[in-house]
């Protein structure tokens, strides 16, 4: 079996995230569906408004992976620089396209509002590039070679992920079993560090939760082969069984202790 | 006056962020925290537990801003290698610290709980690293010149930033203003990207808002300059009164008309 690897980035665009005004929400989502596409989000970056830091992420991140998803500043302002600054990492000339005019200029027409020149802005993009279509509110995204270029705010967001999920290739998908684990860390971490030597095709993770009083854990053993998974997830649970069963003799010595 | 600018990027290390298993917290917390500082979030990285990821996104970020904040990856399991991974990148051994030993001894030893290899892990650190306290479970993150490297979990992260604010030099504080306007940035741009341009001691962030019906948009002044943050502020308070009267005078014809 040898399976596909398909990887991404997400580049966040915006001031707002770095100060604080903004909670993201777009990471998390587009990790969700990524995720079940079998396509690994392998790195994300968050910057400025600020157009030589765009490019520059821009430019390390699409030469490194198979697709980069970007968020925010396309909309209508001054401080909505991504068309130009994506325009500017592909030395492409940043233009209004003729389609979004004219979808643009239509919707404004419908709805009896002036199409301003600050909403022209909208339709600005690399000239060629493909439209990701905006269902919300019209003023599509773009795809120029593998990146995707979406906007900011989360329902419009989500409607260009769902529109262009469809056209990318999917990875293996990576299969994953969530193991819950009333121990901490600190009372499996050895046995578990063997058993992922023991089990090299899965990666396990170890998520610690710690509920005000006590640390207990979710482990998370993933992998491309199902039947690699299921020997990782049976020797994890018979770790949890082990020391149960070693908790519970040091609690109740038998009649011989 | 010359104001002093302090900046700083975050390096958010785990394979969870990035499956979408895990939702981040610790960006939005720090990001509020640090611009209450005066402190300029610039740059955030989300990594996976993978050494060389995690070395190379911490040596571009340290040589660049004047303080790098990490999370995730101090635990005692096997996929939590940031100790090993920083100290590569600073070209120092990573040791089990001898004062970490102690405090994690002395806990364990207190709850009647075995000392494990496991838990020994979580004293490693770059040699010569400085401790950050950590209140909620003992176990220390640290700081290696301009990189302070705290837990994943948020209540241990957040309890150590809360240690280490107080050390950090804090910059001439940015000030802002936020103003809600009821029109979308269709309807504002190109009179805000004027007022922007009359005042370059101002950012002058939009940040649009989708009620599910319309945009509306909350406009954000940010200046170092009190006078500076007020004129910008005025100026978008004029332009919202003078689209308001423009739009009553559209809809009211008066009797000349």
């Amino acid at each position: 079996m040898s399976a596909k690897i398909v990887t991404a980035a997400m580049l966040a665009i915006g001031d707002e995230l770095l100060s604080g005004r903004t909670k993201d929400k777009n990471i998390g989502h587009l990790a969700d569906l990524l995720t079940l596409s079998g396509i690994d989000l392998k790195e994300v970056r968050i910057v400025a408004d600020e157009e030589d830091a765009i490019v520059e992420a821009l430019n390390a991140l699409r030469a490194r992976y198979t697709y980069v998803f970007t968020s925010g500043g396309i909309g209508p302002t001054h401080d909505d620089i991504t068309a130009d600054a994506i325009s500017k990492a592909f030395g492409l000339p940043c233009v209004h396209d003729a389609e979004a005019m004219r979808l643009l200029g239509e919707m404004y027409a419908r709805r009896n509002m002036e199409f301003t020149e600050a909403r022209q802005r909208m339709a600005r993009m690399p000239q060629g590039a493909r439209h990701i279509a905006n269902p919300v509110s019209t003023a599509p995204g773009f795809i120029v070679e593998n990146v995707y270029v979406m906007a900011g705010v989360p329902q419009v967001f989500q409607a260009m992920v769902d529109n262009v999920l469809p056209e990318l290739q999917s990875g293996a998908k990576m299969l994953s079993r969530a193991l819950p684990c009333p121990y901490g860390e600190g009372d499996i971490g050895t046995l578990l560090g063997a058993i992922q030597k023991a089990h090299p095709e899965t990666s396990i993770g170890s998520y610690p939760k710690y509920d005000g009083q006590r640390f207990s854990t979710e482990l998370v053993v993933r992998a491309r082969d199902q039947a690699a998974l299921d020997a990782a997830a049976e020797a994890i649970l018979a770790m949890i069984r082990d020391i149960e069963a070693a908790k519970a003799a040091a609690s109740n010595p038998g009649p011989e202790a």
